[in-house]
């Protein structure tokens, strides 16, 4: 969807105010843009829509772990949310300071493990009695790492069942009897500070109540414990796709969640929310076809580049770059060079006739996009750009991979 | 599937002769194992079943491009069929000589095309009007590349609707009257050879009567044309991925559709058929977990080694690589360590008790599994190692990413 950095400035699709085609002839398609203006000021709305409870705000990297974007949020003051040491690695690179790093994950390796203490990250959101045996087993007495346990509160959420993470059939987290069980416990895991809960029941959720629900549940659990304080409401915060995409802003979820934690620590994790909007991905058209009563636009963006649609049967809403409407419009499948039926990027997408050599934007691309890119059909990975925060600017933050690359790790015998 | 190379030996899963537990210690997991015998067998039924045209048999590296699983196939004496740039690379890489390589797609971008004219790939199947105008308008006049033109039969395909290429809502090939537009204006292609038809209306075909008509189509096209004596029927062959996948055998299909091809050069194009049951993914448990009714193993592999459970709803069976009989049976859900619900391999597997440490193998994993990896989570990319010809020795033929190569591309300022 458009938005105040993604938008048309006379006919031409801007990145703020970067001319999307600038970028392209410089770099080539397909390519992902990000507007690091637009990162902020979600960041920035997501602040002041729970500034009741002044959290402290940890970028979910798995949405997006671009370097340029990872650093701008750091610079911005916040913390970063990893799942891997992977992440971990790209955060550090990014500038974070090791105690601003949430580890959460359901499979956390003994490696990675140790390798976080050793750096000594913030917290560890925990989600197993293993992996808590593991650390406490692991961690040096004098190192105390913080350890939030995730609690799975058992409350089917209202999204997607790809993304769904709070109900008791999900592998995430601990049952409610778990969690009470450790709590009272503690004492045993003398090596680490159990001084949180956390909650995320999934992304993209669609009502608040849900999520009332398992902060009720959590705040049961710890009340007990007048000396935990911390509350990690995980993200979830919802991105709307299209106009007609019927999420709750978050100003409203914010409005119906604070109440409830006022005199908690809170940590969020936004990812979607902070980066979905602020990413396109810019393709050209390289062939036009009719078969039947079909139109087909293909282009050299595929399933490789963005699997959401294949996968989620997400929806992007796919414009074109340079709008003249002058022209007639019809509806076409967009679809990818990639040797299956799956590779589509959108269906029965309105647009105006486009020729072989013009370009489309894929909006609201910024969350799960390059992160899930493979080479399938070997394919190069696309690059990165970033529009700076002057809205004015704009570099490559990842390069287009090389033909080198594709073979890197081979062994040529 | 267990099979003639994949088998149990005193209890032990092996991959021909080696215990998968011999290769695991040495690499560790998550990693995939290939055995070039039974590639190599697979290709020899294929070649027998089909002995009565004697078909030249072009390897679809999409389906596993690994370079020994390549070399090993190019060795055999059959060609590649290549679907981009990268798939070229790889296949001279391999030893395959340029006129082997048939070069495939429905998105084939003009810098590959030029590409493939200056190496001198052996054909184009072309899926598309201006595509054909651009080869042409490319080739030398003395290169006379090869053309076989893709026709779109407009038959639905008995498989999966991802899979599905040959209906007339599809993005593949040309319309039956844009090949007989094409062929009865031949002579304006003065710079291509078109010298005959591809036909692929799908994979995993669970019949064979919409194959048989595809041919009957395809012949009605080139009837007229008594010099255009090549048909290229594509792949499609079914591979079984438990033992009630009602899936027809290659002789059974061969059979069906040779007669109706005597007289004509054939051209075959399996994958997956060749590759798909010569892979193990082998992984590790790296938790246990009991929620409500449920029992997960969380493991070190996931959706983003093999995307396939998640993508295509696709079963591979997972099983122990040590098998011990004495062990309760119960059902597992077998996730990955990913933040999302999709992350599973296998629902209800039974399994025996398994410990964390222990291994397991999710089979039928040769085909489309590495080619589609991803770094999601920012996890590094899997080794492939392959037990040789000899079914004894065994090697790396990818190494393992290194955490220098996730960040390879990033531009750090």
């Amino acid at each position: 969807m458009l938005n105040e950095s993604i938008r048309y400035h006379h006919d031409q699709l801007h990145c703020d105010q970067v001319a999307l085609e600038d970028i392209i002839k410089s770099v080539g398609t397909p390519v992902y843009i990000y507007s690091l203006p637009r990162t902020l000021s979600n960041l920035t709305r997501i602040q002041r829509a729970f500034a009741a409870v002044q959290p402290h705000i940890h970028y979910s990297a798995k949405a997006n772990s671009n370097l340029a974007v990872l650093k701008t949020l750091v610079e911005a003051g916040i913390g970063i949310d990893v799942v891997s040491r992977g992440e971990i690695q790209r955060s550090l690179l990014a500038g974070a300071r090791p105690a601003n790093i949430v580890f959460a994950g359901v499979g956390k390796t003994a490696d990675e493990i140790r390798y976080a203490l050793e750096i000594g990250v913030g917290w560890f959101n925990v989600e197993n009695v293993a992996e808590l045996a593991f650390i406490n087993a692991t961690a040096k007495p004098f190192q105390k790492p913080r350890v939030a346990l995730r609690l799975n509160p058992d409350i089917p959420a209202p999204t997607h069942r790809h993304i769904a993470t709070g109900h008791k059939g999900a592998k995430f987290g601990l049952s409610i009897a778990t969690v009470k069980d450790i709590l009272s416990q503690r004492h045993t895991y003398s090596n680490v500070d159990i001084a949180g809960l956390h909650i995320h029941i999934g992304s993209q959720l669609h009502n608040t109540e849900a999520t009332q629900q398992a902060i009720e549940i959590a705040l049961d659990c710890i009340r007990p414990y007048p000396d935990i304080r911390t509350l990690n409401i995980g993200g979830g915060l919802a991105v709307a796709y299209s106009q007609d995409d019927p999420v709750p802003d978050w100003e409203t979820f914010a409005a119906a969640v604070t109440p409830l934690l006022t005199g908690y620590d809170v940590i969020l994790e936004p990812g979607r929310s902070i980066i979905a909007d602020a990413g396109i991905l810019a393709m050209t058209v390289l062939y036009t076809k009719e078969q039947a009563t079909e139109r087909f636009l293909i282009t050299d963006a595929s399933m490789a580049e963005l699997i959401r649609p294949a996968l989620y049967e997400a929806h992007h809403e796919i414009i074109p770059v340079r709008r003249e409407s002058d022209r007639d419009e019809s509806r076409y499948h967009i679809v990818g060079p990639i040797c299956e039926s799956a590779d589509a990027l959108g269906h029965d997408v309105p647009l105006p006739a486009l020729q072989s050599g013009e370009y489309l934007a894929a909006l609201t691309a910024g969350a799960y996009g390059m992160v899930m890119a493979s080479n399938y059909n070997q394919r190069l990975r696309p690059p990165e750009v970033v529009v700076e925060r002057d809205g004015k600017t704009w570099r490559i933050a990842r390069q287009r991979e090389t033909w080198d690359d594709l073979v890197r790790n081979d062994v040529v015998v």
